[in-house]
């Protein structure tokens, strides 16, 4: 194999596929990126059987040809080139000869061969959102997933189509988010369990805008996303997800509307007293046009009041502070609406509308507040 | 004690003299900051025995007092106050009271009188260096001093001063770094090793320029820098520092002239074949009008070409690639000089005039290579 590209191509392709590479230090295929220079285009490629990313990069093909090189090693090594072409030479031992100027590298390749190529998927209808839709909605859920070695389904998102809307949920057992967005198209009901692991990758290599669109594909087993050059595979999480619309109440005992920003930072500041296990709540106090923050440690007090508009009844609720903290810093609304049923039951950020839902548990005073 | 203070100007004065707080995280009055408005200003300080810093703060006194706080999380509050004046009120119970606007945090203080304040130094004549001088001196050498573990001495960074001279060495048995500037005044001769420590954390609260003096003070024990509100004193090494004069020769071999960034960037991609314990030398192959730099490891090899101007005899050598990288990082010229004797003796990277001279010792290439 030969090819010849510029540093930044290489870098750009480098950059996308690792992102399926696993956190693992030792050698192996699996730590690997796919040259694959055996057709008419350049493709890199890297699988770990969960995830797997492959792109395409912009070259010239000398000699045809594959290898499989250490992703780590590779990725240094063209970090550090000079920004000039680059030729990539591999004969029959494995050997990877990197050439760039005056400057000569060799680092051991793999066969190729022995790589593990990203499933096929057959190709239903295109779920088309933008990417810019897609990054944001998968950053607006994700926090709020579980524990995969607790609860398998709770460490995926949820994904389900139907006409022309798109519900996005995860959940964790203190809280549930929820997201719903309008596409552009129509769509027969679908849905899908979506790893957290692999949005969170997909994430970092959206950079399109709210004009460039993600094609998506959902299989019985699998997901797929096109976008750019990159196709990125997923497998999906089996099972049935939970009916959060069951879990989500429309009644309340008590609305009040409050300025996110100051909610926000007051949230934050009493943060500093329940750091480092010491698992204090916050004492939510609501009467009348005021919310008093307070929260006691052993580290410090605080106290705080917010204006507020309130309707129906004053109430003191308890909560873990960063359960509330999550969901505001995902909401862009200046002001936003917080709905109570009482201090065990819990509480509902969300627009009129309801494009957002964040459902979060309550933490009983009476136990555990002192 | 009550005083009232912007959020500005407490954050000022609690991340200067955090710098001499150490990293600790039980309670103790060591983690405090002595907040001191006993007299007409008010006054931050933290001392750890071997450093201390004071600082003044601009507020209104409204009674008289001084307290100790816990550095940390003095400074956490501080940071996450809304952007407005702040009440600071303490009363006999040495609970601390901040209120700012509808906001108020109680933490807890510690009895001020407990406080150990800085050592009194008898003023002798100050010596005068901008405080970007100064502050360059100390990144130009900091880098090679030795472990305290090993050696008291090599932890320190020597200052030499005589007529309109300032002399700065370090060194940790592997290379010296020096460097020669000429002051504005002239002095009788004076020495000290200040630990490399404290020069660290002053460097980092030396933000003035070139306009901006630094005066210090020397005594037997101790070495005072006053600048901007500010008073830092340290301890000294105690001891005879190395003469470094007789460690360097003048005579040389080789001579080679290279441009800086062309050197630094072959050594930096070298170290991707020297990471992780695997300490391969680099191997340096001087040949009339080129420097040849291989490095072999199991990792995988390079080699990579540079241009020179040479004098003297063709030479191999080898080295750390650190040390050399660590002197190139500090040095400001475009092109630099390099002094070679043989394989085995140090080589010295330094100006005409001397304003810097870096010494490495080579690594033998018969014990260690291949």
């Amino acid at each position: 194999m030969k090819i010849i590209c510029s540093k930044d191509q290489l870098m750009y392709g480098v950059n996308i596929v690792s992102k399926a590479v696993p956190a693992n230090t030792t050698m192996s295929i699996l730590n690997c990126i796919l040259v694959d220079a055996s057709g008419d285009i350049i493709k890199f490629t890297a699988n770990d059987g969960d995830l797997g990313i492959e792109t395409t990069v912009e070259g010239n093909i000398v000699d045809h040809g594959i290898i499989a090189i250490d992703a780590k090693m590779f990725s240094d090594v063209v970090r550090k080139l000079p920004d000039i072409d680059v030729e990539i030479e591999v004969g029959s031992d494995n050997i990877v000869k990197i050439k760039c100027g005056k400057l000569n590298f060799e680092i051991n390749g793999e066969n190729g061969e022995s790589f593990t190529v990203l499933p096929y998927i057959e190709k239903n209808e295109a779920v088309i959102i933008s990417q810019l839709a897609l990054k944001d909605l998968i950053r607006q859920t994700i926090f709020s997933i579980g524990n995969s070695d607790t609860n398998k389904i709770m460490s995926g998102i949820h994904l389900f189509i139907n006409n022309n809307k798109l519900k996005v949920s995860s959940l964790d057992g203190h809280r549930i988010s929820i997201r719903n967005i309008e596409l552009k198209n129509n769509y027969l009901p679908m849905e899908a369990i979506v790893p957290g692991k692999a949005l969170n990758e997909i994430s970092k290599i959206l950079t399109g805008g709210a004009e460039d669109d993600v094609n998506f594909y959902i299989t019985k087993n699998f997901v797929l996303f096109e976008f750019n050059n990159t196709k990125v595979v997923s497998r999906l999480i089996e099972g049935n997800y939970f009916d959060v619309n069951k879990m989500i109440s429309q009644d309340y005992e008590t609305k009040i509307v409050i300025n996110k920003k100051s909610l926000y930072e007051c949230i934050d500041r009493s943060m500093l007293f329940s750091k480092e296990g010491n698992k204090k709540p916050i004492v939510v106090n609501i009467n009348e046009d005021m919310l008093e923050l307070v929260v006691k440690s052993p580290l410090g007090n605080m106290d705080e009041e917010i204006e507020i508009e309130m309707s129906g009844r004053p109430l003191v609720i308890g909560f873990n502070p960063k359960f509330l903290i999550d969901a505001l810093k995902v909401i862009d609304d200046e002001n936003i609406s917080i709905y109570f049923v009482n201090p065990k039951a819990p509480c509902y950020i969300k627009d009129e509308n309801e494009s957002y839902i964040y459902l979060v548990l309550p933490i009983n005073l009476n136990s555990s507040y002192n």
